[in-house]
């Protein structure tokens, strides 16, 4: 279903998942559920001159997102459950919309994350360069995970089954020849695997046959992803540099050719402050979790993606992927022919800046309520530090 | 079943595949198929001081060897039809026993070997770390090769379901993580994939996993591999220097205690010269073709193996691997009492050296028939070059 902005009549705003508000069709604001970003890092213990969960949370909720999914290569990581259980403690301190907690799988300590497992929303493996010290390099390892995984599920289930005290899947940032590593072991021991921020044609390409032959595997990809490219590099700088790297225009295209594959969108929010980016030894990652309904919508708007793209990738796919609750009472109102150009001055985020500065897009986030709440309205963010949830505690 | 070495009476050799010459049960000859190494480099073209066909065939029937299958990474590598004619052309005029060769897959021209494919007894693609040039490293190509040896299967099927021009598996050297890689593209292209040399326990814990869900994968281990380790390096030195290296005393009994996931056994023969082995950058590997039998009836002797578990690895399993033709009235006899010390002295290898000079082995091979023929007696090679067949020409 194609959502035609403005233009529409009424009659055309049928989608079941819409309501649509309008005032004789010269107003467009459409009312979507509640969104979900199912990948970002809050920075919080450890960094939270970067970002804390106050703060990641209320750009989050500025993008209309309503829950998060937030990483755990923080500092300390959340690899133990004393560790885990401490950032939930800030977590329910300072969030404002409600957030799931990855655990860590260490090299150091292989089997402390187990006793937590089924309070996260997912165990998170950096099999590929990232930001921390997580990675992962040894099949022994990554056997062990994936077995010891799926001998917890064998007691415990998976949550996606309903399962009262279930697991989520086994998250992966898993670049080239390290995807079917974890698919291979995916598929021996029957665990579900999500593969976070695929950016390449022989990735999505692997992943779309993986699917065909019945690999229980599912897949994300980020807003730089799909609209930033290696041609973008030379005007970004270090404020277009993540892991994975800015893909090249081909790799793009092959993201857009195989959009049925992509099983949501994330955006791997990962700020870090422009002093930083600037510095001697830049670290990878860009903010993205206030930009990424706008940028979805313009390709919406662009006649590159539906409505039901864009919503279902953001809302039913991640729910079912890690089994997340549902959020009752919880909207957010867009005025989809609003057109405006993003600057890093309406970051809500506490670095302040986004690498699609300058880039005009269509979709204001006029209101969110969550529960019934009003969280953001008017460009305020109105929920309190502390006033979200933090799932599976 | 289990052979006692000279203890036994007559009536204990009832092995199916066995025939026993004795004189009232005082001599232990006994008289096997003649074996297969699906694994050799005879270094030819291109390192012909190394080895050539003729010597390195020679080795092979001292052994009691009547078939080998030798490797692609040579100068120029058989990575083109016109290539690998070039090396049939060499082979034939050199080889004194049955010997197939591989097709290598190269970065460089990607689809130079498809026209010759059925002419190989398999693609062998090199994965990991090895002596040579034919080191593949990203997906996109990874994935390539198993689709296009899939779509290739598709049209003339794979040898060894009987098709007149079929393909064989592909084989690949693929160490630690790079296994994994290697088993999800078998999988979803259901290419039948053979995994060279397996020294770890955690890549044989994972064979024997992947087979027990349905993965098409074979594997073998090499002598070296498992009665040498890294407690042998400090006597070794270079002498114990191959790809994959020795492993630990816990991955060579992992490989005996998962010995049921080991297909078949294969020397991976690979000389190089005393002086390159001590020179400044000595390469990699190490001769064993002759070796192979005494050392595995050594170890039936010590009844850490059967002669069936033996045989069936060096004969009816390569065969069934890779689709290689029966060879009628082909035998090896062997005094499997003769108790000797294997030397640099008494190897016909052109390098004339074996890292396991100063063992003690069971098992002196007598004579060799090949269709008929002898070609290996009394301790000398009879066999002329050229009087061999080069298969699937």
């Amino acid at each position: 279903m194609q959502l035609a902005f403005g233009r529409a009549a009424c009659s055309r705003f049928t989608f079941s998942i819409l309501r649509l508000e309008c005032d004789n069709c010269t107003m467009a604001t459409i009312q979507l559920p509640g969104l979900i970003d199912a990948h970002v890092h809050l920075r919080e213990p450890g960094f939270p001159h970067k970002e804390d969960f106050a703060s990641g949370t209320a750009a989050a909720l500025a993008g209309g997102v309503t829950m998060v999914l937030d990483m755990p290569n923080t500092m300390p990581p959340s690899a133990t459950p004393a560790l885990l259980a401490a950032k939930a403690a800030l977590a329910a301190a300072g969030t404002r919309c409600d957030i799931g907690l990855f655990v860590g799988a260490t090299s150091s300590d292989v089997d402390a994350y187990l006793p937590a497992a089924h309070r996260a929303c997912a165990l998170k493996i950096y099999v590929s360069d990232t930001f921390g010290s997580l990675r992962i390099e040894t099949l022994a390892l990554m056997h062990r995970f994936f077995r010891t995984w799926a001998e917890r599920a064998d007691e415990i289930g998976y949550r996606m089954t309903g399962a009262a005290l279930g697991l989520g899947p086994i998250a992966v940032h898993a670049e080239e020849l390290m995807l079917p590593v974890c698919l291979t072991l995916s598929r021996i021991y029957s665990v579900p695997l999500h593969i976070v921020h695929v950016s390449r044609r022989s990735e999505i390409e692997l992943i779309r046959d993986a699917k065909e032959a019945g690999f229980p595997v599912t897949c994300e990809a980020t807003p730089h992803h799909l609209f930033l490219s290696t041609s973008d590099l030379p005007r970004l700088g270090t404020r277009g540099d993540m892991r994975p790297r800015l893909a090249t225009p081909d790799d793009v295209a092959a993201l857009w050719d195989n959009l049925e594959s992509i099983d949501i969108f994330a955006t791997d929010h990962a700020p870090h402050t422009l002093a930083e980016k600037a510095g001697e030894t830049p670290p990878p990652g860009v903010p993205g979790v206030q930009t990424l309904l706008p940028l979805l919508l313009t390709a919406v708007h662009d006649d590159r993606l539906t409505l039901d793209d864009v919503v279902s990738r953001l809302t039913s796919r991640p729910r079912r992927i890690y089994g997340l609750p549902a959020q009752p009472d919880t909207t957010v109102s867009v005025d989809v022919d609003a057109r405006y150009t993003l600057s890093d001055a309406d970051q809500v985020t506490r670095v302040g800046w986004t690498p699609f500065a300058g880039r005009e897009v269509f979709g204001r986030i006029e209101r969110v309520t969550l529960r019934g709440q009003e969280v953001y309205a008017g460009g305020e963010v109105l929920a309190a530090p502390g006033s979200g949830r933090v799932l599976f505690q």
